[in-house]
Formats: structure tokens, sequence, C-alpha cells
């Protein structure tokens, strides 16, 4: 296979149309780049500022899709390097696609691929791109990168895997999700500068095969988004956003590692921004605080993805509006004889129906519904935190709504 | 505490009156002991013969109460011995009793706590008793039983513990569910005819304590059932079942062993079932499979209990009218590209709403989901093999539904 890109319409960022999608932009914020948009897709549309659920591998855990939909969430992601191994894409063509096959009607993100066989190969690098201290047993099974694409092993059964910036927009076809995302290498904070450049003009011929293999099977169901990287360095994440600008992406990711604390984050984040596409929508990769997303969505990022509302949904934090540390730990003693609902004005059973007294006594049982219903109230305040920011850019107040959901 | 009963009320079978319930038995099949009642709580009616959903520590595995009365389910069962251990009978009592705390508005039974210090505290006894081969590594937890009561070791941090009829009756007023049951001691197959004999007149003397404790703080909130022991030995069940009807209980379970296999198990039902009154209803104990229950409900008995069909569905195992043994087990690679639902007629989006192979890769992915789906599948599969059977024993067709449900 070639490895060199037809560049005679990738050159052009107007070289694929997307006749199924749009995105425009309703409001800008003058005093950031906060933006209101519409983002339509064959399976709907969403208003942005939004935020993308996990479904990692074709579940967001513990909650039927209807639940998911009941708490208020637009779209949903999944993750093309868990289905391609269970159940493979092939299954999932044959069942119809990804929302036939775990019934979500809604629009999906498919990401590529490239950030876990990194991460999960790795083992550690996940926790430093997401600014965490964790340290992970997780044993690497990530075989080699080369200019042809990434041989690591699978997670569930060892065998040898390969992934190429062709075979990863292939099988996102079968996945049939509404967006796409190109093949990237994803680099950590600690490989030096020269690394970060090599790979990340290496992403970028990813990009072109990506798009090239894209086009070659463009069916106008899919649209695919560019991974901006370029690790901590300013004059990469400038070229790399450049880049993505002049390529005939639908919209834009931002990804690679964001440094090692939040202010390194955010100027890493605001480095990215003024390069890119402005008129695609453009998702940030991984990030999901509430911190994280007002400052954000200053920045001009349109939706954000992250596992973490679900996840720590199972340790028994629920998010809440000016909570300390954003959340409640539910199995503090505090709450063992606590009357009190989550928060009943969400709208949902799992926020209205239930004490924290009986969620807290789920958590001491091992009773998987504590889990479950700590999984969809953070959906639902994750879902209302996006549509309060969304109101709040119209009305010129994200500066009081910050201080309403993050008190100092 | 004197353990001398005052047996002047206690001698007869209407020495306490049950306002709020009632039992009407509607119609009785002229073929068999099978026949249709209505029981009535202070907190609605459920048509017999019925099922009863275990829900051991205040949550049906995995469901959220909604999704166990969309599947059908009229009543619930919790234990006293797990919830007087977390989170403990005043807690309950505090956050306004069971019904309050799990949210479930439904008829609930709690049982006396007596058959889970034995089972646990031996081991393997809860298999020996349900007829299984399993061999269990748990340690005995029990310290010893006395005509004063049990002691045993908490499951959760090893303190000691107490129960006697009369707290066994306290902390299930405390729980507040409608139906109650005397404290018994559960004596498995392998013991003397000499240790039942003693047993089963020790449970009697504890029946009449467990009688005396529910009087005296009778509030009309709640009826209480005896336990009918007695082995694998006609003369001790006989006697049992007869001394049950001639106390004032509003129910009667059947407890105990039934010996070491089915023919045994119909046959020790079919010993106590003369004898006990005839106008009461009647509770099989941990019991339920189809085919225990179509041969249990053709002797008389009116609701059924077992934790299996929430257990096994975290197995994958999906309850199946006419499958081989009852169940499909949806990890087998053959659902793999299944498209098909689990059972649509049923009317929920667990059995209508995911292909097979979706569940299959739930559980192959090990999401939760996939146990969630299938739990309430079969909770919708136990309530309607109940409708069935109810209309069957209407029209006098009980032995054609057995065999569509259980083909031979």
């Amino acid at each position: 296979m070639s490895t060199q890109p037809d560049t005679d319409f990738l050159s052009r960022a107007e070289g694929i149309s997307y006749p199924n999608f749009s995105f425009d932009i309703s409001y800008k914020d003058p005093k950031s780049r906060a933006r209101l948009g519409r983002l339509e897709t064959p399976h709907g549309g969403l208003d942005t500022p939004n935020f993308i659920f996990c479904g990692t591998k074709a579940s967001i855990k513990g909650l039927h899709p209807q639940q998911v939909k009941d708490a208020g969430a637009d779209i949903i992601l999944a993750n093309t390097y868990h289905l391609m191994i269970q159940p493979g894409a092939d299954i999932i063509e044959k069942m119809g696609g990804l929302h036939k096959f775990m019934n979500w009607s809604g629009p999906i993100l498919t990401d590529s691929g490239g950030f876990q066989i990194y991460s999960m190969g790795e083992g550690v690098n996940a926790d430093e791109i997401k600014c965490r201290n964790n340290k992970s047993n997780r044993k690497p099974s990530l075989n080699k990168i080369t200019e042809e694409g990434a041989t690591f092993r699978s997670y569930k059964d060892g065998s040898k895997l390969f992934l190429s910036p062709e075979s990863a927009m292939e099988i996102q076809r079968k996945l049939g999700a509404d967006f796409v995302v190109q093949l990237d290498e994803c680099t950590a904070m600690h490989v030096s500068e020269q690394y970060t450049e090599d790979s990340m003009h290496m992403s970028h011929r990813w990009g072109d095969r990506s798009l090239k293999a894209f086009d070659e099977k463009h069916n106008g169901k899919q649209a695919v988004y560019s991974v901006v990287q370029g690790g901590i360095f300013q004059n990469l994440r400038e070229e790399s956003a450049a880049f993505s600008a002049s390529r005939p992406f639908f919209g834009t990711a931002l990804g690679g590692t964001f440094g090692g604390n939040f202010d390194q984050f955010f100027e890493i984040v605001s480095w990215c921004v003024p390069h890119i596409a402005p008129d695609r929508p453009v998702h940030l990769l991984g990030i999901g605080t509430f911190r994280d997303i007002f400052q954000c969505v200053r920045l001009g990022i349109d939706t954000f993805d992250c596992v973490s509302p679900t996840r720590v949904a199972r340790h028994g934090w629920a998010l809440m509006k000016g909570a300390p540390n954003e959340r409640l730990n539910l199995l503090n003693a505090k709450y063992k004889t606590d009357q009190d609902p989550l928060w009943p004005e969400l709208g949902i059973a799992a926020s209205s129906q239930y004490s924290k007294a009986y969620i807290h006594h789920l958590f001491k049982a091992k009773e998987s519904l504590g889990g479950q219903i700590v999984a969809q109230h953070n959906v639902a305040v994750m879902s209302l935190l996006m549509t309060e920011i969304r109101q709040a850019i119209k009305d010129e107040t994200l500066d009081q709504l910050e201080k309403e959901w993050i008190p100092s």
C-alpha cells in the first residue's frame, strides 16, 4: 500500500463535501471566543456547546439508551479500538451499524483508536495526557508505530492487530457513526520536541491518508474530524491547527497532551484555536470537568467528551452544581440518613425518587443499582450544565453562571 | 426474657386479626389443589398464584423499581438478615420504612433471617436445601442456636449478632414490609430425625413467641406467616403443618429442606398441604423453576420466591418459554449475529429493543447493561408465566400450558 497520499483534492479545504451535515454558528460572544452553534447529522441535530457521553464498548456504562436520552444527552461516542476487538466491525456492520446495534437513534461519534492504542499501550500516558497523577500497572500492549500504521496486541486475547489510517476509516465506516476521526499518534508530554514534531508530521500524513480513504467510500452518512497534535510546543500546535484547516475535514478535534497542569492545558488549547478553521465544529478530546468546560467554551470549543461522568458514578460521586470539587461523595457517612434526593429539578427518577441515604446504602451493600442511579444523575447534570452554558452565552452571563457551578 | 409463650390467645387460630389484609380464593381447580386467589395488603393487592421477586438488600439486582413494575411484578421481598446488618433496621425505620426507602409502592415480604443465618452459617446447606450439588467455600458464621435464639457473626465486619423470635419481629416491624415471617431454624437434609424433630418443636415455640411479639406491637400494617418445618419426615411435616394451622398466623410458608431430588421435593410439599390452614395464603420459600412452579401450583401453593430469575441473568441466561432447560444462554457464540430481540411481545425495552447479538456483545465486553437487560426480561418472563398459569387454572388448561412452557 502506498503511503504517499494523492494531494490533488486534499490540499483544498473544500475538497470534500458533507451534504447531510451542517454546522451553523448562530451567535458569538463579544467578550470571548464562546459561540452558539447547531450541528446537524443524518441522525438529528444538537445545539453547541455540548457534551458527548462515552459509550466505549457501545454501551454507556450501566444505562439503557433511553435513560441516557431521558437525562438530556444529545450525542454519544464509542471507541473504535474497543469495538474492533469486541465484537468486531464486521459484526456491527452486519447488525445494521452502531445506531441500530446499541439502540441509540441520535448522533454518534467514533474516535480513531489512536488514543487508546497509545494510552493502553504505554499504560501511564492516559493519565499523563489527562493531567492526572495516577500510576497504572497496565501492561504495555503497543508493539510499534511506523509510517504505515500501529501494530498492537488485543486487550482481550493478546492477538496481534494492525491499524492504519485507511483501516481506521474502514472500520469506522462499518461502525457507521455520524462523526468519525482520522487516525493519529497521540503523543505524551515526556517526549522530546523532535519526537513530537516528527510524530505530528506523520499524523498530518495520516490525516491525508484518512481523508483519501474516507473519500473513496464517502456515502454521505459520515463526516470526518482532523486531530490537532503538537504536544506542549506552541509552534507545533499552531502548525498542526493550520494544517487541519487546510484540509477538507468537516470538524477539528484537539488531541494529544495538554501539559502537566491546568494553566498549561488552557494555554495549549488557546494556542490552537486562532489557527483552526473558524467555521468548523471544534471537539476537545477527553476533557470534562466543570472548570475545564467553562474555560474551554470561552476558547471556542463546541463539543467535549470524557468518561468521567459515568466513571466516577461507579465510585459514588454525584456531580453537583456548586459542590466542593464539583461533586458529592455519597459513600460519606453523613449521607447515611439523608432523606433528600440528589436533585429533584433534574426531572429524572435517578435524581428525584431515591434518597441519598438509599443510594449510600446501595454503595455500601455493593448493589449495582447505586452506580446506575448516579450515572444517570451525572449525565443529567452534565446535560444541564451545557444547557445553562448555552443560555448564558446568549445572555452574556457566562461568568455569573460559572460562579454558580464552581463557587470559589 | 421468658421463653414460655402466653398461649392464651395463641392457641386459637382466630387469636389475631388482620383487618387491612385479606385472602380470597375465587376459584378451585376440580382436578388438583390449584386455586385462584386475591391477596390484599395496605400497599395494594395481587392475584395468586404469583411470584415474589428477591430484592435481598432492598434492591432487585440492577433494576430500578419502576423497571421491575414495568416487567409485571406485583410483589417483592427483602431479607431481614442482610438489612439488619446493612444499613440496619433503625435507619430504614427512620427513612420511613422499606417501601419509601427503596421506592417500591407495592406489597413487600421480609423473611425472618432464619434461612440466611443457617445457610450462610453452614455454607453448604443453602445448596442442599435447594437440591443443588454446588460446593461452597463460604466460612461458617453461625455461632450457635439455643432456645433463646441464634448467635451469629455479621457477614460484613464479623461482629457478633443475635436474633431471637422477638427481635426478628421487632426488626421486621421497623423494616415495615406488609408480610413478615416468624423466626425458624431451617434444618437441612443430612441431620437426624431426632434433631429435625427437636428443632421443629423449637421452631413452633419460636412461632408462638413471634406471634406474641407481633401482637404486642400489632399496628394493622403487617401480617405474619408461619414456617412449616419437619425436614424430610412425613410425620414431622404433617405435625408442623397442623401446628401452623392451629395458630393465628395470616399465612403459611413452607420452609426447610425439601430433600435430595425433585420427586422427593414434590412429595414433601404434598405431605404438608393437606394439613395447613386451607383458607390462608401459602408461600413456598426459595423455589422458582418453571417445573417446580407448575407442580407446586397443583399442590395449592399461592406464592413463590427465588433469587434465580435475577441471579441467572447476570450469567447471561434469559428465561424462555419452551426453551431447553427453560432458558437461552446468551453467551453462546450462536447469538453473535442474532438480530432478533429476546421476546418482543413482553412489551418492555429489555425484551424488544435489543438484539440477542447486542446482549451477547455486552456480556462478552463485560458491560453491566447486559445483566440489567436480561434481569428485566427474566422478571417479565416469570410475571407472564404466573399470569398464564392463573388464566390456565381458570380455563382448566394447566397441563396444556405446562407443555408449552416445558416441552418434553
